[in-house]
């Protein structure tokens, strides 16, 4: 996309077009995580959407709406969101040309509701179509991952590197087990987990973060990572962070990334998400778009 | 087993007869975090063991030979030490009526080989077979858990208390994959979480820690834990933790806890752990102590 004269001088200057959104979503993710973290330790009210596994608590919806209040009052111009619990309540999911946030307040909330430990914020921002930054607050342990594009990517203030590995029989690869918990998909979900360990993987971890997972992998601290079942606002953040940590982030075909597709194939070399990506069977989820 | 008049004494003046033992345990789990949080940074030379799933490094010898050494030089008349690395070079592994000490220097090493945190030290202590106290350090996020019989656990200072969950339609189960990846044992492995998954349980988690898997349970951040192909050093620390907690540790038979068996089952209540015994298929493992 060609930037305008006006952004291009910003630039030359090191002063990014998207700055004081960027810095409005980072400042958003601390508050939600404070709050996450004060829930932590409160009773919850737990419901369910598409499955028993699926679920939404009040502290969702509560995030949710605080980010997108505090994002429309800072820059009244924006009118594009995408936010988890709206789009549960049948907001559609569309990506236009127009500056768009997309949002997930609690990435993990089985984790949450359980209190286990490894719950975030993901705040993602698209212009044109394309991803610009994302900021993932890991509430629990208080790690900030931001990534900016072409501007590197970070976790409380170090720099973040991709695994170079090439050899599956070397990797450490994450995956979530996704919504959809009916006989077929436990199924395929399982057989795709035996394929990475026939394939001699050294080992398969399971955090119930897709967002915590992709940025694991940014930081190098995995080989590659995939999942079936996610939506954009899983993906949207931790794919700048993934790229600007020098990481490749595909379609589970093989084919370039489709933030509306629903799955996902995310590796720190192309070698690597290559071969993730030829020994998975699909499960189909349907698009965020179509839903 | 009853006490000496002597050790009565000192419980009734708040001091108990493995004070100092514990203590050193929580000092040298301390020390040991730090070189770990160090090697962390720096290659490593990786050497596997049992499988190519079951890795070792310099870094486990290292902290292995730290912790005996220094035990060994403080409690002079201690001569019984299980311990990974050194079981792995032919050590037997017998629980005798005499003061032993139950270590895994680095529980995670594969996580560890990654640089995934989510990596402990696990030092337990047993006096005429039974578990005296357990310490383990979880040192990427630098928290401590402890327990000591009949004295509660903590993490960081703070009670730990387990979950009251008994229904496993809600419940956050916890599990790992094991060092054997044969096919048969993978097909087990596999067809445990199914059953899981089938009975609706809200998730099933591989960390890539068995002893800080326990410890999220102790904590009441996950219902049920369960494992085949875990060793004595993996659990021993943990047991007194989570029975501390107030939490169930047993058999996958659903019978009493075997240290040696290599399997076990723990819950936050007895109902769910007798739930998860029911739903496993057996993998044998052997035994620690036939090794």
């Amino acid at each position: 996309m060609k930037r305008s004269s006006e952004e291009e001088e910003e630039l030359v200057q090191g002063v990014g077009p998207w700055d004081e959104c960027f810095e409005v979503a980072v400042q958003l993710a601390l508050r939600a995580g404070q709050i996450i973290r004060k829930a932590l330790t409160e009773e919850k009210h737990v419901s369910t959407k598409t499955s028993a596994a699926d679920l939404v608590t009040e502290t969702d919806h509560r995030v949710e709406d605080l980010i997108v209040s505090e994002l429309r009052k800072r820059f009244p111009s924006h009118s594009r969101f995408i936010a988890e619990e709206a789009t549960a309540s049948g907001a559609k999911c569309v990506l236009t040309h127009s500056p768009t946030w997309i949002i997930d307040p609690i990435d993990g909330t089985c984790n949450f509701v359980h209190r286990f430990p490894t719950v975030a914020v993901s705040i993602g921002f698209a212009v044109h179509q394309e991803l610009e930054f994302g900021v993932i607050h890991h509430c629990t342990e208080e790690r900030l991952y931001t990534g900016r594009r072409g501007q590197g990517a970070f976790c409380n203030g170090q720099r973040l590197q991709v695994s170079r590995e090439t050899d599956l029989a070397k990797a450490l690869v994450l995956t979530e087990i996704g919504p959809k918990r009916d006989p077929d998909t436990l199924k395929v979900f399982l057989s795709n987990m035996e394929r990475l360990l026939h394939a001699k993987a050294h080992g398969v971890r399971v955090i119930g973060s897709s967002t915590l997972a992709l940025c694991y992998l940014a930081s190098g601290a995995a080989d590659a990572y995939y999942q079936f079942g996610l939506h954009c606002w899983d993906l949207a953040a931790a794919t700048v962070i993934i790229r600007e940590a020098g990481g490749i982030v595909i379609d589970t075909s093989g084919g370039p990334l489709d933030l509306m597709s629903c799955r996902v194939v995310a590796a720190g070399t192309r070698e690597m998400a290559v071969l993730i990506a030829q020994a998975l069977q699909t499960i189909n989820y349907g698009r965020d778009d179509e839903k």
